[in-house]
This record gives C-alpha cells, structure tokens and sequence, in this order.
C-alpha cells in the first residue's frame, strides 16, 4: 500500500500523528480529508462515507480511521462496499484481516484497550507493529477471493 | 434480548454448541439456520446474508455468529442494513458496542485468540462474560441514536 487516507473523529485525534508519522516512516504517501472530526457534534459514518468513497474509488490504496472505542468507524467502513475494516487489537487479528479478507482500512481504538496501549508503550511499539503488519502482509487469494467477492454483491 | 439466532461457518462449529447452552442458560429463546457451514465450500457472506435478514426485519432480536478467526462475518454482517456486529474480543469491547452502538450481533473467532482462550478456559468464563455484557448492557441512546441511525443512510 502506497497511498493511505487517515481520518479520525473528534475522540481519536490524540493518536492521529503519531499513525501518521509511523505511515510516513515506512514509506507511505499519507492524505487527509477536510472533514476530520473536530468535536462531539461528528459522526463517525459521515467520516467513513468519504474516506470509504476514496478507498473504493481506487484514489488511495488504504485507509487508517480512529475514533474512541475503534467500534462505529469498524462499522461505518464496513458498510461501504470495497471497503474492508478491521480494528488493529492484536498483530494477529490485523495478520489475518489482511490474509482472509484482504483488509485495506486499518481502525484504532484511541480512548482505550490497544489505543492506551499504543499511546502509553514508549516507542508505541504495537502502532508501529500492527502498521507494519497491515502495509506488508500479501493477500492470500485462493477461495479468499470469492468470499470477500461476495461482500460486494 | 430475547430471541438469538446462532450461525457458523465449517471452522465455528468447534463452539457453536456451548454458546448455545449458554444463551439457553441466560434465558434466550435460541434458533439456528438451514444453511450453516458445513465444509470449506461455504462462504461467510452466504450465511450473513440470512442471519442479517432475520435480525433486519425482526424476526429475531439479536444474532451470534462464528467463524475461524471472526473478521469474515464481522466483515459481512456490517454489510447488511440494520446489522451492528462487533467481535467480542474482549469484555470492555462488548459493553461499548452495546452502549455506542446497540450492537446486535456478536461475532466468535472459534480459531484464534480469544475463540482458543474461550474453548480452553475450565468454565467457558470468558464466552458467558462476553455472553451477558451482550444480552444485559443497555444501549445509551442520546447522541450515539443520531450516529447509529446514519449508519443505515
């Protein structure tokens, strides 16, 4: 992935530059969207709309969203068709999503579990490992093909 | 929640059973479908696509779902109007998604993490918290209504 959108609402800024200057140190062109949320009045899905519009437009390889629990912006990405989302709990979790389904969105969880993990662990080890995991894992293909095929019909 | 569908692919069956003793325990009135996955020839979607219907249009109050590692029918079921999925990877992650997101549907990974940890703990404790924080947790409503309700837009 060489191009990835970053968006957040107004609860998951407090991690939105260390994601980008983790992106960036691993050589991805990183963009914003004007429509980052900027106080409680922001709604995840409106957030997902145009960054899953980017995704699936083919105008970014990827996305990284960040909201409080990570669970409305899973969900808000998900809705969209191309779009396949999974929260970065665990290098295993973030392994597989890429494995299986392909996963091109990446959601952190910045109010708490991994979120406070990532920002309280000194070098922010877990962001930088779940990031390297979602750029570098391949796509398995085979019968995964089909079913994330099906997602979209 | 009264009424729950149960469904899985051919790698959830491995819990199916115990999640539905202990749904039946916590007083659930529990269904299963006709398509559930019986070999590597089923796709995740195939079984959403029904499971989503029932929890759409009413006829059941809540579904779980299980799948090998989870994503696939998280993935999936956010797909479909009306359908919230969350993965119970943790305790923490159930209350939120119930509170935020009146969650209506909980996803297993019957072959990782926390699916291993739920088949290997003595008394199944983590697959009955994650069971009761989903039945008993009511959702917030105020702002999170407003949220929820662009999802389905």
């Amino acid at each position: 992935m060489k191009k990835i959108v970053v968006a957040s609402d107004h609860r998951g800024g407090v991690i939105l530059e260390d994601v980008i200057k983790l992106l960036e140190k691993h050589g991805v062109i990183v963009s914003t969207i004007d429509e980052q949320g900027k106080d409680a009045t922001d709604d995840y899905m409106d957030i997902c709309k145009v960054v899953g519009r980017e995704v699936k437009n083919g105008i970014v390889d990827g996305a990284v969203l960040v909201c409080g629990t990570g669970i409305g912006m899973m969900m808000g990405a998900n809705r969209i068709k191309g779009c396949r989302a999974v929260l970065a709990d665990s290098i295993e979790r973030v392994y597989f999503a890429r494995r299986h389904e392909d996963a091109n969105i990446l959601v952190y969880p910045a109010g708490y579990t991994d979120g406070r993990k990532a920002i309280k662990t000194p070098e922010h080890k877990f962001l930088e490992q779940t990031i390297i995991e979602f750029l570098h894992t391949e796509f398995e293909q085979g019968r995964h093909v089909r079913r994330i095929q099906k997602l979209d019909k």
